[in-house]
């Protein structure tokens, strides 16, 4: 159950509503809302509470959140929450593009493909260090030597880098090299000892949806995060696994804007992932802002023939300005603007 | 196989060479395309026979369709194919919209729905009068009845009228309302005899994608349509069944950029079918028009609560209005126009 | 709702009760049940209805069915329902083989089959004459000469016959070749026109499963029959469509449990369709019996590389025979039996 | 590719030929089987290579398994493996049942469980002490504590245990308190560090299949295990995410046949997690047998309303006694026997 409090309510009055709720046996978790106090209550509801809270004249409301969330509920805030990932900011009216290769394959390579991100006037820069891969024989990522060279490609073109952590043994690694923000994959969306490891890190987490998950279990395992600590989590829907295998995915805008209802956290879209297929990207991509996404991520190589992974979803540079310019065209067409370009 | 010929070729090498074809044992099929000849060639090809059409100075390429496609395969055309409604052009650079009640429910309610349909904006009139519903104690609709007051609403407002017909045992009837478009429903997809059999009434088809049907089994059963005589046929996506419970279907809007390049046909969405719940078709629209689509298919009534089938996904007509009005902006970020409104 | 009245009601109560309920508006199926009246109610039950029937001492129970469910809800039946499919019965207790070509080859072809069947020990032969299949271009069988072909084959071997039919159109064929069983593909197990036809020819129908139906919507498929006045219906899993490529279709013997619980109808499965690959059928048939199957469906054919379709998962007669021994034993490892042989 | 030499060649041809595979850049594992020497030869294949590698004498076939499967393929043993457990074979002709409470939930409770669990003639004790939970205020099992209790009952009763393990972090408390087999559920069976941290442990593994993971997927988890020098490890099936919502899950039996034909681990099936209901469990353990799984694991509560976890999907003490009897039943009637009893 979530509580909002009237406008004004004094820290007092919330200290002693909180304290007589844990009382009744509940755990009592507060909402970041500045404008107003607003609680969230976990735990078995003793019988009558609800009625009793909601006749208090300092309450607003007592709402019921989708499923057993609190923190990341979309009545926790009073508008979908803006999460800031080094001088981008995500969400809120903006929508911002990220990119950048699949692996990270070497110094020159990804600063190459950095600045080639930047001059199109994307604002994130996307690398994988360390990459889950099916098979264990398969090319592994570089490891902490490519966290270094995305970083240092990141710092070379003022974007900031979003990398993929697989293991909380590689959090010293990604803290030491300041990566702006930690991504959980696919595979590893219920990875909760993971979720919980990096939550308390005080980095914005960027949580892929899992290969099958459902939109409830993706948002109660960005619960995990926020109950462990993390302020900034992004949420990034990559396609799901259905019986139609013209696509490596299908992607699932249907849920899209009900999401919007469900949680205050922003909303993502990898089109890649979903296609596998790289020229049907830039279509997928407008359909996800139009849909209502607050950006893309996508994978951009200058030669993907010979990309060390997923070169057959990867963009040309060339692609990615049209990408960006076709995404500043839908932002518009639905009231919204392209984050402004890096400063770099 | 689909052999195409230079421009020019006359209609008596044409001939003789479709006869050399069919005495291989081939069967040949004429493409409806106008600027050059295109044969498409049904049966197992002799060996050699590819090589020896190419090498041939008035064949300019012979190539694979999918699967087992010929008529609806995309190089049988040199452009996507326009699709005529009555006066309504469907695919070619413009986008409609469809809209109309689920069910018929009775003569003024059907022209009243008619009549703001035609002032929002939309471009055909939908509406159901035989309803395959899960249960036989369900409503079943009005039948012959209900296409009556359907067409008569259609005429009253100068819309084409599109309803869905599950049996060719109502085919006279379609026939005799003069029904301008019929449509097979997702449960009929592969009701070969459905399609046979109306593949020879001179109308246009509306054919949906069956709840579960692989991209190219629709494709396929759109073939069986064109093989069977068929001149006019557009497909609807209209979500297929995944794992993911939170909106009805889940919409594919992955596989539509690729159907683009299997097929010369004109491509619809109904996001109603697939959300299942009224306040997420806008942006579901969007997406779909963002994604390419011809147009878009929804459901109205003027009181949801007591439609007599499908009321949760039925949009009132205000917001109808504000549907067409995205759909025309989002026909302008990608290129192209909303279709002129009817004459009515 | 289902209304068990007490042994030994008289026909007279009932006849009142059915009045009175009627008049209530509701419309009142009977069960074919002898041992005691059932009554099974269709439409809005009046509030307090089920309360008084309740309280009537010659009402047994009042249950309420899954779904709308009503005549092959499991409580219109004392007991789970025997079929007889011309002199094999099919349920109650034995276990059952189908066996048979996918298609119709040839008259010589089918009775050869038809002898490798029977001496194998199966019991129905089932063959198809109207074949649906994906492509226009691909075999569509032979046809009423197939029926014909098959039924002497069936009459050759003293073997009840199935044969799928798959237009309304064809149901006069049918009859004149007295084909025992008629079977509806899973294709057209939503095909509402088609049931409804078939329904009032007095035959039994075997019904699959969807390629993606939900138990929900196969069961009121099922029920389209039964209210249309078919009295024997058979249900035939077929696997269903999954994200998982290995096999053609996954069996989903997970919910057959479930299903005893909510219909009477004897429940069949085909191994063939689900697996798609021969060698694979024995423990997937096994499994089946061992779930609770009445009897299994599987394909024969002499020389799987040349048959028309579906070769790959066509057993060798000599493996229908290894089949069916296995069948004798997970008949007797669940407390049942294999049906007797044929008499021919 | 996997290349098994003739019995009876000598250690030092075996050398002779690594070495010179080694200098063609190829990785080359050896396998367990000493019947005869066996290679697997990693990395990509030079020209030519297979050819030579033919026509050797002392080679006796060379063949390529699934996908880039090694270790685990079918055909680096003479016959499937045979996995010890403590003092219980799994594999290799006989059957085994896993039982106990989902959640480890106390000293008495576990340790009564387990007198019930042996009583009964399971072999192995299960008990969750970490438990991944979707919401992060669940229940989430009571940790080392828990694992300590389960031992203790284990050894009190002489069943070895199985546990689930989440975190790398909790391998030495698994190795403290002897924990016989390690599980990794299905949530984390792409967990590809956790997978690599305990493949080092020495302890046979549990790998439990992904909520929808291919079976390819799968078995390159497994070979993640063994290339990481896990050299005991089990599989289990669990049911896999479809569309169908009348069960939790859909056991996934038809790929247990293929499954025997691509690797020589052990099968296991789960059919409480897929099933959801205890009372259609049974039908379903019988079902699994019959298509040949080497055992079922079940989880027993003797009061299932109450249990913390999984409650729905509990067999009480009586049905696992039943249960037992069924498997040895199933276990004969496919040539096979139920393994001996613990001796404890």
């Amino acid at each position: 159950m979530i509580v909002r409090l009237v406008h004004g309510t004094t820290e007092e009055t919330v200290r002693d509503l909180q304290e007589s709720l844990e009382r009744e046996g509940l755990r009592v978790l507060r909402s970041r809302e500045r404008s107003r106090p607003i609680l969230a209550l976990a735990g078995k509801m003793p019988k009558g509470l609800v009625e009793s809270l909601t006749s208090r004249p300092d309450v607003e409301d007592v709402t019921k959140p989708m499923g057993e969330l609190l923190l990341v509920a979309r009545s926790m805030r009073e508008r979908p929450s803006v999460v800031d990932v080094g001088s981008v900011k995500v969400g809120g009216g903006t929508v911002v593009v990220i990119a950048g290769p699949c692996s990270v394959e070497g110094r020159e390579h990804v600063l190459s493909v950095a600045r080639q991100v930047r001059d199109a006037g994307a604002h994130l820069l996307r690398g994988g260090a360390f990459k889950p891969r099916t098979s264990p024989y398969q090319f592994q990522g570089f490891g902490v030597e490519g966290l270094r060279q995305l970083k240092d490609a990141g710092e070379a073109t003022s974007l900031p880098v979003v990398s993929e952590i697989m293991d909380a043994a590689d959090l010293p690694a990604f803290l030491e090299h300041d990566i702006d923000c930690l991504q959980v994959g696919a595979r590893n969306m219920q990875n909760f000892s993971l979720l919980k490891a990096i939550a308390r890190a005080g980095k914005p987490v960027l949580l892929k949806r899992g290969l099958a998950a459902t939109v409830e279990e993706w948002l109660h395992a960005a619960e995990y995060l926020a109950e462990g600590g993390c302020e900034r989590i992004l949420l990034c829907e990559r396609g799901i696994r259905t019986y139609e295998k013209a696509t490596r995915n299908t992607l699932d805008l249907t849920v899209l804007p009900l999401m919007r209802e469900w949680t205050h956290l922003p909303l993502l879209v990898d089109p890649a992932h979903a296609a596998g297929i790289a020229r049907i990207i830039p279509p997928l991509s407008r359909a996800a802002i139009a849909a209502g996404a607050d950006g893309v991520a996508v994978e951009v190589h200058e030669n993907p023939a010979e990309a060390r992974s997923d070169g057959p979803q990867a963009l040309l540079p060339a692609e990615l300005v049209h990408l960006v310019a076709e995404s500043r065209v839908m932002a518009a067409a639905t009231g919204r603007s392209l984050h402004a370009p890096s400063r770099g």
